[in-house]
């Protein structure tokens, strides 16, 4: 056993360690006060300054210009990234365009990768991934109501979806949808590209998630396909093999956004020890640091988020060396284990803040309202619990 | 020892129940969408009706139009109404105003009385309370910043002030401020009455909270008081006494903010049982309320919430037997678990409804953000275990 | 609604509280040292003392010699005396035979009444329960393996039955067996009278419960009926009602229970307290009542007691005046509130305690090891939680 | 990073596995119902067995007979053997001789090595260690009130120890008292051996540990030393470093006690999955393992022992990487996570077993009652937490 980084690593760290401190946290109070859509072109900047340090697209393969890092070495860059909201975006690996550039680059023809993955790694053009449907239980595959029925050399798609994440500004979207609802429940639906400004491709609204709309990137849309119309070779990866190519992405982007709460978690830690060393309470100026409530607040949140992160590159690791299949208790230990301490420190940081930790003068509010979804998204708590756990039980029938 | 209520209560709660239900409900999805100024009208119609039913005002004195309602009975109707976010407003029994007018009716000359408290308790102009500031821990009285100091007939007033709740179309705002700087740290400030078209009060900005700034009632205002200069008769009870006061509004306003949360309880518990019952999540139709960790949130919620009705309930009947002080005890139990066993039925009332639960599509997105202050102000709970505990520990001195 | 308590009942808790802190708490290091049996000789003396201040069976119909208290006097009588291992006991209102006394008293025939009741209410014999099956799942009736079939004017019953307290040193227990298999599952078994010198009452061994296999009355035995033959006559109540009257039974016997346990929460409690006030932590003198994690101990603690009494007694006076059936909700919520609220003030006090509290030099780690069984015997806490938030998920069925 | 654990420990854990299930789980119900004291001789084979397998001493130096594994390989070992309370007596790595063995090697004397340490880590002899007393809170060395005073060549020792684990039959003890008064608080006391033939040793009693006394290795004695004269030559290390030698050998023993509770975790957890598997709990064959419920359980203990484990081999790796100061926060990160999650496991395991788990019919009503220490003994969980805490946030001062 060796839990120690390599100094290559280490001193990538500590290049996005201070570009997050000097470039993007500085840019939080205009973040939480404006649309994002206004901050776009100053984030280009920053984008273009990553992409001169040689930093951009950790998770990217060298050949479509990214670092080409490792599970676990991206693991530790998307940790360094996540102390800030703007920090996957700036550096190319941010949710849902990372996923999506995985897939291309593992099942797309060469026209789509000409087309979608080599601009979506630049980072020319934004996608989105339409999975979640507004009736259906997203846990369960076999109820998805959106099809895409053969007509011509043409799909023609029709459903509603909410929940695609960024869809506003995309240039397309993967949609998930049945093409063949004869075959067995898994081998239904397949994945198909669809560019944005298709005919029937219908942008609802943008869903007012915690009281905020959002706007480009930093939104969730609802859509409505309506006889939306697009060519047979759009398809992604084998017809039927949608949820196949789900369940890959699967442990690779559960890393990605563990690591992202752990550093949601750091950051949120940092505020919380800072304000208990300066928050006076009485007139002889003690502050909330020499009291026991507090300390033991900081005392847990430092042991479950090393916790959490050890099992978080645990499950990397096995991934990068036996593959996902081998890991996927792992992958759902990490779901519930790493969300609930990420929101367990987020509310501690939040009270040790009083008043203002309501405030959007911290980011700790903004933490607090929106990473609350940790817990629904990419499976509920409860349903990763119940898989795991059932899987373990089957695992002992027989033994006595 | 009798539980029962009686039928007059009975009656009208279920009067109240039922204006709930019909006409407040019904407005929520524009309170989540629009600005509360937009509203006033529309609320203001309402009101018209509530005073036609003659259910305006359940705390306020018979004589000044209310229903002069015990605690035990106001907390059943504060119970009621707190299933929407409207239902106090509408009703005339609001935070602030509901504190300023027992204030004013306790405290006030009888010129105040005139200017002040009439048009407040009949719901003509709304008011504010001054007490909370940037730099100081609420909690501890010894550290306010604000002072008053008398210049000929006047107060000249400094200080820096926020979460003053509603300050926002406001007529006047009770400050409290230091005036007596040398006497012992409980007798060193006094309420004083600004009318905030005094020029001095400064109304800088509407708190942003959880990413809403809000407006009109809805809002929490940060206050710049520079040189305000307000004459010495609108002193409010006697001078030093501001702490003291305080002090005996905290009782009653404690048990309307406990049956409020309990009212929103209520409501969530509510909404989560009504998705678990319609929420398939197989093909052959089993729902969510089959599951039992469902069931098991359901069974918690439905005990926590007796629970904390009932120690509520006693707390309230003990204030109205024995006074404030006998309930000390009672009232700081009831703030941290009441304010808990809210949050916890809200957080699970929204992981039952999955994604639908972060939108604003229900109502419980906006309790999940906005209630969360309810571990804060007033004390946080951190603030009242130890002011408990300390005295009960110090009840066993002395015993072996 | 009027949470006082009666100046009789005051002035009977009083003696009662003081008979416990006198008489039977300096008995508790024989208790925890010596074998039970040993004792039975000086309880009865305690027994006699009782009897003459007429404290004796709280519960009991006066008819019977007892004090015909309501539910909810009993419930606080029952608080008092948990405080003391031995109270219930002593006070003549012990599990089991507390139970038997109320089916012996609202089912017996009157030869039953003659034999079995008067000297049971008197505390002349003691008396068992043989409901658990070792193999069977205790919440389920349907799943009951003894049988008595009968046989002439007999009934031969045979089964293996375990956790019958209370056993050794018995006069007779009631066993509960399958009497009428092809009835529909609620009405297949009956409870039938079963001396214990009956041939084929065979006590196989008393359980070793934590490490202790106890004697007399202070134990838990396994049986097994083997062609145990008892007549007809012996029946109790009607045949097939076996689970009828168990039911019957459990409102009442939640209500001694968790007020047992909340007795056993108040003496805890006391325990933390001094030893919190007593501990030095420091050369300087501070004790461990300075620090504000056992602070928080001591606030949660209090709180949590208020929260579950209050939700018991609301229970008893809710069985008293509308009955058991209207209150079923209400019983399953104390089984489950109270009994982890009782485990966690265990817990605390012993954890204040340090090393000592692992001890047997106090009373805490004997409620430790055996209080545990709280949350298991009467049905599972998860068995309640279940059957509670099915019927309220079913009271909302059809609400939209 | 790599998580990989070599083949020569995989073939050693194995074998280890197979031993610990084969010989000494079979031995555990006469471990629960005989004396330790009869078991010696059993014991004494199976412990020739190892020796035999060249097992004997995993953390024993290679030149005193022992394996020499580094403190993770020990780590993974100690799990393995964890699974029975027999499996680190018979594997001779038992507290408290193991922490004897190496405060002997690091800083016992030629003739001390000789008369000590040899017979020690031979397994020929049993020692004790004495540090904690009545009426000192252990966690405090300034308080230690056991005196050493220097008479002759001799030191003549007063004091009132208690807990000292194993000294029935053990052939010395180290005893902690203060030799150097004067000096600083930390440098007060030394370690002094003391045959336990020794006249004015006197071992007043084994304490009552949740209600048994134990015998010989199975016991915590209380301890008089009355004037105890032993000769100077005994002292054990440098003359008031008796807090720094205990210090050092912390690191290590916590790794020991911690893999030792993870071993514990698997054992309860195995018991809870296999129970759950067979536990029928309706007519028609379904079992607990169907229940969610106990799913819950499975799922949260599988990844809080993961959690548990991960941060216990980091924390071995860092001290036989860069010693145990670079580790003392994860090292009393431990401490309480893992002694947590272990009564977590064994709590959960017990409720799924219903009545048979409150009997000594398993393993699991045992672990129950002893375990609990774990929250206490070496620094209570509550003493580490501040500790850590305040060094952390003493680490941000100055940051702004």
């Amino acid at each position: 056993m060796d839990f120690a980084i390599s100094d290559k690593m280490q001193t990538i760290l500590e290049m996005i360690d201070e570009f997050v401190e000097k470039e993007l946290i500085p840019m939080e109070p205009e973040f939480l006060t404006r649309s994002f859509a206004d901050m776009v072109p100053a984030l280009k900047e920053k984008r273009n300054m990553v992409k001169k340090m040689e930093l951009w697209g950790p998770q990217i393969p060298k050949e479509l210009g990214g670092m080409g890092l490792s599970l676990v070495e991206h693991g530790l860059v998307s940790e360094s990234l996540g102390r800030s909201p703007l920090g996957h975006y700036v550096f190319g690996c941010q949710a849902p365009d990372a996923g999506n550039i995985e897939i291309l680059h593992l099942h797309g023809t060469e026209e789509q990768k000409e087309m979608y993955l080599k601009p979506l790694a630049a980072g020319d053009i934004r996608s989105a991934f339409s999975m979640t449907e507004v009736d259906m239980a997203g846990s369960n595959p076999v109820m998805l109501e959106t099809t895409a029925v053969k007509d011509g050399d043409d799909y023609v798609i029709n459903g509603h979806k909410w929940y695609t994440t960024a869809a506003e500004g995309a240039k397309f979207t993967i949609v998930m949808a049945v093409t063949n609802p004869d075959a067995p429940s898994y081998l239904q639906a397949s994945m198909i590209i669809v560019p944005t400004d298709t005919p029937g491709f219908n942008l609802v609204r943008n869903l007012p998630v915690m009281g905020e709309k959002g706007s480009d990137y930093a939104s969730h849309a609802e859509i409505l396909f309506q006889s939306c119309r697009v060519p047979q070779k759009n398809l992604l990866g084998p017809e039927g093999h949608g949820f196949v190519i789900a369940q890959e992405r699967l442990g690779p982007g559960r890393i990605h956004h563990c690591m992202r709460w752990l550093g949601i978690c750091k950051r949120c830690f940092d505020l919380m020890c800072r304000r208990a060393n300066q928050r006076m309470i009485l007139p002889d100026g003690s502050t909330l640091a020499t009291r026991q409530i507090i300390r033991e607040w900081v005392a847990d949140s430092a042991a479950e988020m090393q916790a959490a992160r050890l099992m978080t590159l645990h499950a990397a690791w096995k991934i990068d060396k036996y593959g996902a299949r081998e890991a996927r208790y792992d992958i759902s230990f990490i779901k519930f284990m790493v969300a609930n301490t990420m929101l367990r420190v987020i509310d501690r940081a939040l009270q040790v803040h009083g008043g203002l930790g309501m405030t959007d003068d911290t980011i700790l509010a903004f933490y607090y309202r929106h990473e609350r979804a940790a817990r629904i998204y990419d499976g509920a708590d409860e349903v990763h619990k119940m898989y795991v756990a059932k899987r373990i039980l089957r695992d002992y029938e027989g033994k006595k």
